[in-house]
């Protein structure tokens, strides 16, 4: 029997089970351990503000000093993501026929650099070895992406080299530090890009912090108001109510919770590495990708004719019916990551202790071996 | 003496009044008039769901029923403001070396349609004569604004015509519908814009109701999904904190406050008639130009050496001073209008009755005759 994977009742089922548990358990009864759900902790008296002309000028004030305590630089840009920020910046600095030269730890590059240049008719030069970078004279932007995509950091020497290489020919450098910004600073006590020499940062609000899905940046006035401009000729500014959201995140945000998750995820990777269980680590907590999962079941002896997208699925269903902890592939987007992923920085980690954790890690195996071997995929994916 | 219009400080001084008057008075005291307030009327218990992973999906889900109800058409794309859509549907619809066709009964057209244009390399021609227009094979899409910036709004013949002479030649319309949706809708009884055979239409979340600053596109399931991917890519789309506050929006949103408004305005107009006071109006209220008020202020014996932009900012200070009315020229950003504009159909209107209304418009002219005649100007302004 063959099972396909549909995406849309998948993600119907996921959230039906979290509807329930908010009716039944209340909403601090889930588990959020994606690392990926919006902060936006705004109180009535933010709203209220908000609902007045004014409210946008307050938060808007707010945010200049706190995200220049955050990021450096002279004046901030809230942004409505990291990469309307990308979009604002090639817009307003690279002019047709010229090029974009892009330094990155490992591939892939974001795909917003590449998609714009190509939309404002600029070439596109990507470098993943430091020696190899060419600047010439017809570059008129360099980027530089501060951390993979599995949150590797690049090192200051290589920060540097490349900011050096560009401004001796006067080329201004902007750095995608969308993790980085934390990161960076947090566990490799790297300064922040601005410090570092860039011209220009940017950042996401909504990761490895509580704020509300959205970017910041930093940079000279000078530069920031020219991309100001631009920004706001094409509706890529963070709006008022984000902008609020933003500052409740910076007004809170502690390195201590990235620190001590950077820390504790050793431990929580030696409990199960006592259990046989073999995850790929992450900065800041483990995932399973979805053949992991496949492998693992197998070990334990299900019968197994799909694929581990399916496995991936029942298994991140499973997780959330029995234990209340949310992981991205029952609830994502139709397309997204079939990789159960947690994240202990994630403030909901406060709710559940490592052994708690591991244990449902550890059962929730069990659990999906369990249904393979009784045929009940398909009725735990969609009924 | 001659005085220089501070901007900056300008905006300071009004934003200070407002904070003082939260202080001593609380929110509610103040009568937000400017039809430009951010409408963002959310529970906290929104806000416990937008903190989850899975509160966006609820809210995305609600904004497609609300939204169709609204405007018509098979699917909903909230987006981070009207322009966003414009950029998008553009970049999405119309390749190099083509031609976008705009018709508006009245320029000037908004700018970032013929921005965008040019952006993708696009040819832009503009027309105000229907008899005018020219839909040829190079065309690959045909814009019609819906309304003009004052709100006058285009025939349902006309509409119709455009849309005919696109389709004739298969080339997909859109509708900048910004405050249309609603106007065109509410006062005039006309169709939506996908009824009237549009195969996309924008509307603007925080004109004419009461909604964060936002856009809403609303066309067949097809062109909506090739839509949002250019949404999502270069990042356009509303978060989900905006979308919670346009669920709420469109819960709320009533055609009657409009049509009263569009009805009141004329009672409003009689009676500042009365009084000799004549402004131009508004589809739902009035307004004041800066060189209108100039003009009245010297009939009422004030002497004045600066120009109408000062004593307009002036004017719109003490009102708000006096009166705890905000209009634009005290708060708005630098570089806003100096235009006095009571927008009726707010929905702080209903803590003021339209005598109340009148008197402080009145008797704010007498009180800026004092500040003119007594050279109080700069310290109103400032301090």
């Amino acid at each position: 029997m063959s099972i396909e994977l549909n995406e849309v009742k998948r993600r119907e089922k996921g959230l039906k089970i979290i509807n329930q548990k908010i009716k039944d358990e209340g909403v601090d009864s889930l588990i959020d351990l994606t690392g990926l759900a919006g902060g936006f902790d705004i109180t009535s008296e933010d709203i209220s503000l908000l609902e007045t002309y004014a409210g946008p000028a307050v938060f808007d004030e707010r945010i200049q000093k706190l995200g220049i305590e955050h990021m450096g630089g002279e004046k901030i840009l809230p942004l409505n993501r990291t990469t309307s920020g990308i979009v604002a910046t090639i817009i307003a600095l690279v002019k047709p026929g010229t090029k974009i030269v892009h330094y990155l730890a490992k591939e892939p590059a974001h795909p917003s650099i590449p998609r714009t240049a190509k939309l404002v008719g600029a070439k596109y030069e990507e470098y993943t070895n430091i020696d190899d970078v060419l600047i010439d004279e017809d570059t008129t932007l360099v980027v530089i992406t501060g951390t993979t995509m599995d949150l590797e950091v690049i090192s200051e020497d290589a920060f540097r080299c490349v900011i050096d290489m560009a401004h001796k020919k006067d080329i201004p450098v902007f750095v995608d530090d969308a993790s980085g910004a934390r990161i960076r600073r947090a566990v490799y006590n790297q300064p922040t890009a601005i410090d570092l020499g860039a011209d220009l940062s940017v950042t996401s609000t909504d990761k490895l912090m509580e704020g509300p899905r959205g970017g910041l940046m930093a940079g000279s006035e000078e530069l920031i108001d020219e991309i100001k401009l631009v920004v706001n000729q094409y509706g890529l500014e963070a709006q008022a109510p984000l902008v609020a959201g933003m500052v409740k995140a910076l007004e809170k945000y502690s390195p201590e919770l990235i620190q001590e998750a950077f820390k504790e995820k050793d431990q929580l990777y030696d409990k199960l590495l006592d259990l046989k269980l073999n995850p790929q680590t992450t900065p800041t907590g483990f995932m399973f990708k979805n053949n992991n999962i496949k492998e693992e079941l197998i070990k334990r002896g299900a019968n197994i004719d799909v694929d581990g997208d399916i496995v991936a699925t029942v298994y991140s269903i499973l997780l959330l019916e029995q234990y209340n902890i949310i992981t991205i592939p029952a609830v994502g987007m139709p397309g997204a990551s079939k990789t159960v992923r947690i994240d202990w920085s994630a403030k909901d980690s406060s709710k559940i202790s490592m052994d708690e954790l591991i244990t449902a890690i550890n059962k929730t195996f069990d659990n999906v071996v369990e249904v393979c071997n009784n045929n009940c995929l398909e009725s735990v994916l969609y009924e």
